[in-house]
């Protein structure tokens, strides 16, 4: 029974450990155009929400930007896997983003990271 | 009857605006001596689990680091006010990270962020 059990928590910490390992987390840096500071947030915004409320795999697009310096954009990006991310990139409301802010966008990096901390993830955002 | 209504919603969202004003969101920018990136990572994880778990207006303390260069460490940090993040620094747990670090810390940098759709803040991790 012991042995069992064991294997059983075994296979769901593997499981788990997968889930973690395929999740993709990003901090994307983005400089704007300094005309475009209103309008480029609204269609961000409306990209964002649309993004987390229609994908499952997109777990959250949450764009900030700094307090002193609003051209610079800095987005936390968390997806399940690069298949979700993939499928994303096709909808029609990341094309939308994606076209209308073109012309907006100076310089755009995309930062792949690691979280120092996969285990307490959620209890780092519980508190919302 | 309408217009207490009306004057309860109003008190609410006047409410719910303060308080997202109060927030404190940081993107803090750390680069580390490469010596201790082990090292590092576990008095860091130590410290954001103990100041979430233990302090009501720590909301998160959330390390990440950049993929492809492991010394380039990034910290979401959100407290629920001045107040919050102030008696954060009191702490024995904070005290503890800041003293056992600064050897191995070579860069610093502390960037006040601002939410760009705070209404969506709470649905933005809702799926962690």
């Amino acid at each position: 029974m012991k042995t069992i059990l064991i294997t059983l928590l075994m296979f769901f910490s593997i499981d788990s450990i997968t889930a973690q390992n395929e999740m993709i987390v990003r901090l994307t840096e983005i400089e704007i155009d300094s005309n475009f500071v209103k309008e480029y947030s609204e269609i961000l915004k409306e990209e964002s929400s649309a993004s987390v409320a229609l994908e499952p795999g997109v777990i959250s697009i949450f764009p900030m930007f700094q307090k002193d310096n609003p051209i610079q954009i800095r987005i936390l990006e968390i997806y399940a896997n690069k298949e979700a991310y993939e499928s994303h990139l096709k909808t029609p409301h990341f094309q939308k983003y994606k076209t209308t802010t073109l012309k907006m966008v100076k310089a755009l990096r995309l930062i792949d990271m690691s979280v120092m901390d996969p285990e307490n993830m959620k209890e780092m955002f519980s508190k919302l």
